[in-house]
């Protein structure tokens, strides 16, 4: 283990699914699925690839209803490569006897190997190797290579390379007796003796999806050419050949693809260009050779490296784990998907959960990329932007002003969240209320002001985030009732972000009353826009105001608002999660863990009891705690004050160890939150959290979702513990802060990071912090460590004693 | 005339194509032809409505070859709004009486309107008045009003709206042999009681296109709600109802439409937008209440304001015409259009003439919306790097390294210009070996250029502008030969800007030996990428070089050309168009005025007399002279100096006098420069030239040109002239530069730039100059007027006495 590749000996049939999404190998708008499913069968039978989730829609039927659009689907297979020896069947590897098997996923250059040796029952021996690339700087193209050696037997060998438009949605099992059947074949041919063709269209948002492939193939090394077969079926094609094998001479067969859709830019038709770029492209060394130096590029830009002090490889192994959730993280979102429409799929495109739709994960998401590449985050942020007049149409249906973006967002912006849900454990098909959950606009207008202040883009406020956080802050204000008793503002009727609770368990309407996480975080949305309104340029605000129609008592009521927002507390400092919170039955933590054992799906385990966690004091994920977690402790008593309310430093610890008591991380994000927020009042349990969490994915750590995908904000937010938590990193104020606190477990840290144009490299360690300014043309920064503040100019090193 | 609106009185079906193309009204990727072909034949028949021309490629044949690629194709026309009284014929222009006849293109709100009173046959008199725009700040919405008003009579009006899909491109004679079908209808039909849908695709590229219009009625301004009946053919849907009219009641009709493609955005399928959007869309009224108001936050940033002393309300005309050309380019190019993948046509989308393709009238576009929105040029300078594949592999085919983007790009990037033309004066079809002006490369490095400078965006430059800057310069590195006698580089084949230069009379193959603008150029290129390379952050440079292969040789190289290329002199200091041009004929110039009047287009007069102009010191263009329009004379002094050459300011004048005297103006950007490099030598004649490069469209000058679509280089570089030319800006060393020199009928100049963050009001009159800049958080600026530097920060005027 070298900290960079992820490997597995030895060939497991029931690990596929999982192996299958930790090995994705994609870019951009472009993922490929498949590596244990391909161990499955040699080298053919994929499901598939995935075109962005976010703007074709699943066309599925749930309890009856039909969900029109499409989200997330399959596009052609471009992986089937396969043979067969002497005439007899195709390659099946578990029809083989297996006598070696590793599979490497190489997180450094992005390349998925296999190295299968095996014996057939005619006891013939042979090593098949092959290596895969989906190319991360070329967003179009991906290539492949196998090379089969026989080891004691010389014969024919028949191969087969082929493009499958036939692919069909089927990953998740719960979804399959929904509609799978996404893409109507239009072409698939053969185009000369070297390439191949399949054109499709998805059925229903009409996206036209082409691919071309060109197959070489190579004894020995050397070029050659043998006699093809052309076959052509409706929505397959492929190209069969035979070979003589010798005994001891490598057969290679190399496939490179090319990938278009009717999206992409500067094409003429995505089929022409499919098949015409296969002109110009090398062949795979050549590919891999540019496909390495650009994932270099990347890792320069991105890695993350610790060096910790813990036995048994630990060190190696959490090391490698952060790179592979930076590199998924990459293969969602980069460079080349800036240029798309895309936005971030929850469970990236790595598998067909939640449909490929937009959740409010970016939250844990944006903060790391922010920071590395806010390039990326811009095109993120966009990508919500055009999504504005839908959020505006919702709002106004909803007799609301502003704009209400929804809590499962589809291809073009509007509600997706499903109305109805199953619960496996009891069988019942339940109402859903999770689109309550209109947190999901704090979390939109907190990434705004974050990459603001990261990048001081005002080019961007002015034009883009201005208009957001004004619309954000319309909504809140008309959601936010004024109560004249108490002279203070209430939100009622929504969700926090614990799931767990959808209402109150005598109250026939779904929905919650002054959340204290939605509260607190609408008035500081309000007083954000508030900064920004009054820090734009004139000219620039009044052009926004006549656009947007922004009266001067509106400016007036957010101000009010933001000063009056009602937060509800019990127990002497605990802030209560909602309104009536303190009056709900403590659980019987110990009874239940005793009779399920694992009940982080508590809401499933009391549904099916008749019951329901509505009654109760218990959370999916940490709700309240949120606040410790977007916050630091000087932020929040900032936003305590202006609201009136008190705030002793004392209740921080008090509440997290009042809810971390009632949490059953039920979701991913939980233990990200927990790392966090007890990171310094409680290192060791602290740094236990952030290892699970670690694992959420490579362990599979919910029995079974990772192959369904992986979970990308739980990926993003263990590097973001890293990055922001472990260096008390913050940005506000125009400055960047530093408040340093590595676990007891970490020597080093290594990371580099973009702040307001500079490139900072800086590497940290418990008694000291570097940090070198790259030459660059950027103008000088603030920078406050701890208490006192330096002067960082490009070209600059700072050396600063802990 | 107040300056904003271009009116004609009276209806002259000669001038329909001109007022067609003049009054055109478009935004972004979607232009809208037809205020005169409408007036043609009351609210009907428009030849349709362009989808970007960049994205999809003309069907055409050329003698006998088919050019298979669609680049600019006409939409489905939204127009069709027509009515007949008392069943008689539908309404046609040209069977009434026209009592009164005005039509107005209103500049600040962007409005098309007409006013037509008309007796019929049956001595019925009626007023009709319309209303059209296409929103601005709303890519997706058009909408028209008509309002019709009995005057004499009252009876049955039978009312038709309708949606087009069977248009054809048709708008150029000379290309109506040629394929001009390219829409495919996939649907037509009735939506509901108010709404009709069509749907069509490019027969070539795929583009699916979709409108939906939602008619609604008003008698005497309150809503009434006819029966309608659907009209639904092949490509084509309709609204038909009967209203009983009575005299003196205004009936209005009000049509708004919905227009999306398959390219779009934030959609899930085109069709269902256009017809789901409509449903929340206001009325005429509100489209032009927003509309008007981004209108007049484009004119706050756009508009060019001058006062002029003149007779005859020649100011006012000036005033206007520029509004105009500014007016036009926003229709082309706006923030809307920096969402999609498009370039700036050289016709704008205003006509189908050189088919929507891209060529170097960049040259003249870019620094005029550089200075006023850069965001645009940022965006459009994407577009080329996007298609910097192509022009790899182009210059890979023609055995060179780096890039070769082509003379006329299409949809892909790809080389189209035509390889055989027509002259209609011979009837013969040419040769066309107008692809040899490479030069396009150095328009696209030096705007590259004049960008980063404008703007200090570097990091467009790290990500996109320095591999341009590197491949173009490799290009010229590679067709640059170092002659060892002489030791000079030079390049050889290849023609500048003037097109009736081809190649030498005695000369079999085409092309011409050291072009000066060419060579002088490609050094300037190789400069300027040395510069960018030096500065680049050491991390970028080392990946760049990487990415790229760059080697420190070949950067040796660079600098070794940009010190060593040849430029040619004839006659004591003239700077030789081209190797050998000093040994050419003179033209008998007067001659040719005598026997033909006029002359401007010399390569078709020479050629049908059996002459060639290769044979003649003649040009379509100022060739040498775009050096004197694109440096100032220290700059070109500090190139000349670092090739060795010495340069007397004196030889500026005498190269002027020279070309002016051998120029034909065969090309509308011919004055602008002509106009520009006069400006402070000769100002008469100067002024003279730029008033003549005003009036190339709205008068028309060649004669029919504009009709096939504006000019929108000339239209750009009038506005230019004014805002550099005048005024002596320039940018260059991180300063903004100022020399002022008004003309003498200029009283008065008032601009707004935008310069590296800071948005600047510049009040110019020939005594002082007065400059603010707006609050904003950029950083101190340079600016330099004359020989004073000054500092300037956010928030400050400075009052300059000249």
């Amino acid at each position: 283990m070298d900290g960079w590749t992820l490997s597995y000996d030895g060939f497991e049939p029931g690990q596929e699914g999982l192996r299958e999404a930790l090995c994705v190998l994609g870019n951009g708008y472009f993922a490929t699925r498949g590596a244990a499913a391909e161990a499955d069968a040699g080298e053919v039978h994929y499901p598939g690839t995935y075109v962005a989730g976010c703007y074709n829609r699943l066309g599925t039927e749930m309890a009856g209803r039909v969900i029109e659009n499409e989200d997330l689907v399959n596009v052609p297979n471009w992986l089937p490569l396969t043979f067969r020896i002497e005439g007899g069947e195709w390659f099946d590897l578990s029809a083989v006897e297996i006598l070696e098997y590793r599979q490497e996923l190489d997180l450094k250059r992005g390349v998925l190997s296999r190295r299968v040796r095996f014996r057939d029952p005619q006891g013939r021996e042979s090593t098949l190797v092959h290596h895969r690339l989906v190319h991360i700087s070329e967003p179009h193209l991906c290539a492949l290579e196998s090379t089969l050696t026989p080891e004691n037997w010389s014969g024919s060998v028949e191969f087969r390379s082929a493009l499958d438009g036939t692919v069909i949605n089927s990953g998740v099992p719960r979804y399959r007796k929904l509609a799978g059947k996404h893409l109507e074949p239009l072409e698939a041919r053969q185009v000369d003796a070297e390439r191949i063709y399949v054109k499709v269209e998805t059925n229903q948002s009409k996206v036209q999806i082409a691919q071309a492939a060109r197959t070489r193939v190579f004894r020995d090394g050397k070029r050659i050419e043998p006699d093809r077969r052309a076959v052509e079926k409706t929505g397959y094609a492929a190209h069969e050949f035979t070979l003589d094998a010798d005994k001891g001479v490598p057969l290679t067969v190399e496939k490179v693809v090319t990938f278009y859709t009717s999206r992409d830019h500067a094409i003429t038709e995505c089929g022409i260009e499919a098949r015409e770029q296969l002109r110009h492209v090398g062949g795979f060394g050549a590919l891999l050779k540019s496909h390495a130096i650009a994932w270099s590029h990347l890792w320069n830009r991105f890695d993350i490296g610790i060096t910790a002090n813990l036995p048994n490889r630990q060190a190696e192994h959490a090391a490698m784990v952060l790179r592979i959730h930076v590199f998924h993280l990459l293969q969602t979102v980069s460079l080349n998907s800036t240029e798309l429409d895309v936005g971030v799929p929850a469970r990236g495109l790595h598998g067909e959960a939640y449909r490929g739709h937009i959740f409010w994960d970016e939250l844990y998401i944006f903060p790391f990329l922010n920071l590395r590449q806010p390039e990326i985050t811009r095109a993120l942020l966009r990508y919500r932007y055009r999504r504005l007049p839908e959020a505006r149409a919702a709002a106004r249906e909803a007799g609301c002003l502003g704009a209400m973006f929804p809590w499962q967002s589809g291809s073009n912006g509007r509600e997706e969240t499903q109305q109805v849900h199953l619960n496996p454990k009891s069988g019942r098909w339940l109402p859903d209320n999770s689109q309550l959950q209109r947190h999901v606009n704090v979390a939109i207008a907190y990434n705004v002001w974050q990459y603001y202040q990261v990048t001081g883009d005002f080019q961007f406020m002015a034009f883009f985030g201005a208009e957001m956080l004004i619309e954000i802050a319309r909504f809140w204000a008309c959601l936010a009732n004024y109560n004249e008793e108490l002279d203070r503002y209430e939100i009622r009727g929504v969700m926090g972000p614990d799931e767990y609770h959808d209402g109150y368990p005598d109250r026939e309407e779904p929905g919650l009353d002054n959340n204290a996480y939605t509260n607190l975080m609408a008035a500081w949305v309000m007083w954000r826009a508030l900064e920004m309104f009054y820090s734009l340029p004139y000219d620039k605000r009044d052009e926004l105001c006549e656009t947007l129609v922004v009266r001067e008592d509106e400016i007036a009521h957010w101000e009010d608002i933001s000063t009056k927002m009602r937060v509800c507390f019990h127990d002497d400092g605990i802030i209560s999660q909602f309104e009536g919170y303190g009056d709900l039955l403590e659980f019987d933590w110990e009874g239940y863990r005793k009779k399920y054992g694992d009940i982080h799906r508590l809401d499933r385990i009391l549904e099916a009891e008749g019951d329901t966690p509505n009654r109760y004091k218990l959370s999916k994920q940490a709700d309240v705690l949120m606040l410790f977690y977007l916050f630091s402790a000087e932020e929040l008593e900032g936003l305590f004050n202006r609201l009136g309310y008190d705030f002793d430093h004392a209740i921080i610890p008090k509440n997290i160890e009042y809810y971390d008591a009632r949490t059953a991380h039920g979701s991913t994000l939980s233990r990200i939150v927990s790392a966090w927020v007890n990171a310094r009042a409680d290192r060791p349990g602290s740094w236990d959290l952030f290892v699970q969490a670690l694992e959420s994915d490579v362990a599979d750590i919910q029995g079974g979702t990772t192959a369904e995908g992986i979970h990308l904000g739980a990926m993003a937010g263990t590097v973001d513990v890293v990055q922001r938590c472990y260096t008390g990193l913050e940005t506000r104020g125009d400055t960047l802060w530093f408040n340093p606190r590595l676990p007891e477990e970490l020597e080093d840290l290594k990371l580099r990071l973009c702040y307001r144009g500079h490139c900072i490299k800086l590497d940290m360690t418990p008694e000291r912090m570097e940090l070198t300014s790259l030459p660059s043309m950027a103008g000088p920064i603030k920078v406050r460590v701890r208490d006192t503040m330096h002067q960082l100019v490009p070209g600059e090193t700072k050396v600063i004693e802990l």
